[in-house]
């Protein structure tokens, strides 16, 4: 799945773009000893770190040290940390991660209903 | 001279968050279609856009391409943009891309002297 999470997240990038933010992907995010959002965008005035996750419908799961180097990355660069994802045939939407669900072990998960609930749009996420 | 280059850079990748401060480098810089520092840093209220040159003692050349980028990309996203210099068996300098100098074709060029009269130093850089 790294190639089509690489694709989708290759797609939001553009999306900043088109949109007047400028973004930019993080090298060896995942693969450094360094915490490192897969996205980070700027706009002159704030700073968005951005995890990615992408694919079919249902609970999709964040490991709490994701969720752990994506606050202290956030915290230390002036950042604010989220988490969009992407399901399959829907747009990409945006969760606070104060918003996520707590799961089993003190890991994360993110549903649809939670999106329905709480995610932001694209044009939500760029014009708060 | 590749090697070198993302050798040096890690080296200043590393300074950074051993001062306390987020780095990241940029996937792709120099092959994607986006302009894309070689590192970015952020202390919680300053961003630092910065690319990275390394190599012999001598004159360095620039092009106005990586400037424009550069400017771009920094006044887009809301960095400042930094030209980081690492000669052989020196420490890291830092110039303001308004000091550096002309060179033929509208190209930039960075020099020993250069470094000496307006050069800070990676601690001068992070404490200004």
């Amino acid at each position: 799945m790294k190639s089509k999470g690489s694709r989708t997240e290759r797609e939001l990038f553009h999306m900043f773009w088109d949109s007047g933010l400028a973004a930019l992907r993080c090298a060896g995010s995942g693969s450094t000893p360094m915490p490192c959002p897969d996205l980070l965008v700027g706009d002159g005035s704030r700073v968005l770190a951005i995890e990615c996750k992408s694919g079919k419908k249902g609970r999709r799961y964040i490991s709490k040290e994701q969720i752990k180097e994506l606050k202290e990355f956030a915290t230390k660069f002036g950042a604010e940390p989220w988490v969009g994802i992407r399901y399959d045939n829907l747009d990409w939407f945006f969760l606070d991660i104060e918003d996520l669900e707590k799961s089993k072990g003190g890991n994360y998960s993110v549903s649809l209903g939670l999106i329905n609930r709480k995610g932001l749009s694209f044009n939500e996420l760029i014009s708060k």
